[in-house]
């Protein structure tokens, strides 16, 4: 697939989701500097990676990406969510996110931890409410519930605040970057997968994928806070260093971690099941490399 | 109904609600501090008013209070999340809840955000794991999803925010008490009725009739604030008032919010729709009078 053709794949998956987060999230006529919030996160130009798995996730076992849209939104909402609580005082203390104003650092930090809290329950709702009847929806709110809690994301988020200025040591950090990271990507395939009607097989098998791709992703991730710029990544540069933070380079250093990074995704394309998206896979999983 | 009975069915109700708690959380030996801290809040003698009401809607309409109990144990999760982030020095600032420390206090702020973020996250996730089905488990976590977030518990915890320090008005005062306690007590009702196998206008009726007594339930807890010792509330008593919190009480004086909230749980009473567990919600509505 040409770099072309890839890209056209993710503006139309934008052109989708972003519509549809529109939508579904209150306007500040509804909910005042709630909403303000909530939106100041949710459209900071990311570039919606895990609503774009989602929607791969569906075409490739061979349904519809629409009936994956309200999966696709919940994705990114529980993404924002934990974005605006990782960016508080108390967690990372950062005070840029995108090239922007932190959440807490323009409308203080209890509105913060109540606007991730409502991101976080608006993702559950709208999973709910706008998957289309005739998905399993009750079993994509219970995987998306278990790689967002305590098993997943805030699990992961957990072992990140306390391995803090410990020796790095490599199963930590995979532990870390599994939880934080992987289980929310490995969800996005898995969530498609379950929309567009797949069976548990090639389920697991999508979603081991996602999840070593979300390793990978977060390896580039700490590969770019070591040798990005402030400008280039629209957050604190070498904010994980100054942070004591448990990374990939930190342990097995920059030329062992690009190694790993490139087998991780190899690796995750050799054991994907073939389906109807297998090309656009391929483009977003060598993308992550070059991002 | 004697107080007697009603005892009974309260500890009917604890009995099944309890194990369920003890089984579905994480223990320590799954998630080390993470796990602690979510049991400090969740198992620290709260009277389970929520999981209450959801096992007698179900019953109140004919269902199997078997089948309300994940969505029992769900709203006590939600409401134990609540508290912890409502603790937090950004928000309330508490330091005592239920006469113990709060989380924060004993883990850390950064572990008390994520403590409540798994407590919501596992809130939805046992609501659609352990749902039986039959029950309509999209249109309950939707339920879910309304009461606990922007346009409900959430969005009333902006406003009470927001409200601090304000010149005492009843309207606001009514819309926070709305968000911030009714909805989940409507929703607790309206889950169990759900669950229970209610049509549209029976689950209406008993959601609005967990409004009002939810409405009368947080001014008699104003009314504690001010009257109690800190000893009786296990929280710090008076708090309201040092705050400059919008309270009932600030605005109608002691007299008045005595008699608004009788004249709710009177009303509530006389337009609950019929059914089998008429006697124990009246006796429930008048426990909230005493408390």
């Amino acid at each position: 697939m040409s770099v072309v053709a890839f890209e056209r794949f993710q503006a139309d998956g934008r052109e989708l989701v972003e519509p549809a987060l529109e939508r579904w999230l209150p306007t500040e006529a509804q909910a005042g500097p709630l909403a303000a919030a909530m939106r100041h996160i949710v459209f900071a130009g990311g570039k919606r990676l895990r609503p774009a798995l989602v929607l791969l996730g569906a075409q490739h076992v061979g349904g519809r990406r629409q009936d994956a849209l309200a999966a696709a939104a919940a994705v990114e909402l529980v993404h924002a969510y934990s974005l605006v609580h990782d960016d508080l005082p108390c967690m990372d203390d950062a005070t840029l996110r995108r090239g922007r104003p932190c959440v807490h650092v323009v409308w203080g930090e209890g509105l913060a931890v109540l606007a991730g809290d409502a991101l976080l329950t608006l993702a559950f709702e709208v999973l709910a409410r706008h998957t289309p009847p005739g998905c399993p929806v009750g079993a994509m709110v219970v995987a998306l519930g278990e790689a967002a809690g305590w098993e997943g994301m805030v699990g992961g988020q957990v072992e990140d605040l306390a391995a803090e200025g410990q020796v790095p040591e490599l199963e930590r950090v995979r532990r870390i970057h599994a939880g934080k990271t992987a289980a929310m990507m490995s969800v996005s395939l898995r969530l498609g997968a379950l929309a567009g009607g797949a069976g548990a097989e090639e389920t697991e098998a999508l979603a081991r994928v996602g999840r070593d791709l979300g390793l990978a992703f977060q390896i580039v991730d700490d590969l770019l806070d070591v040798q990005g710029t402030t400008a280039e990544l629209g957050k604190q540069a070498g904010a994980d260093a100054e942070h004591g933070k448990m990374t990939w380079p930190a342990v097995v250093g920059v030329e062992r971690s690009r190694r790993d990074a490139r087998e991780l995704v190899e690796g995750a394309l050799a054991a994907c099941p073939p389906g109807a998206a297998g090309a656009v896979l391929q483009a977003l999983a060598q993308s992550i490399l070059r991002s």
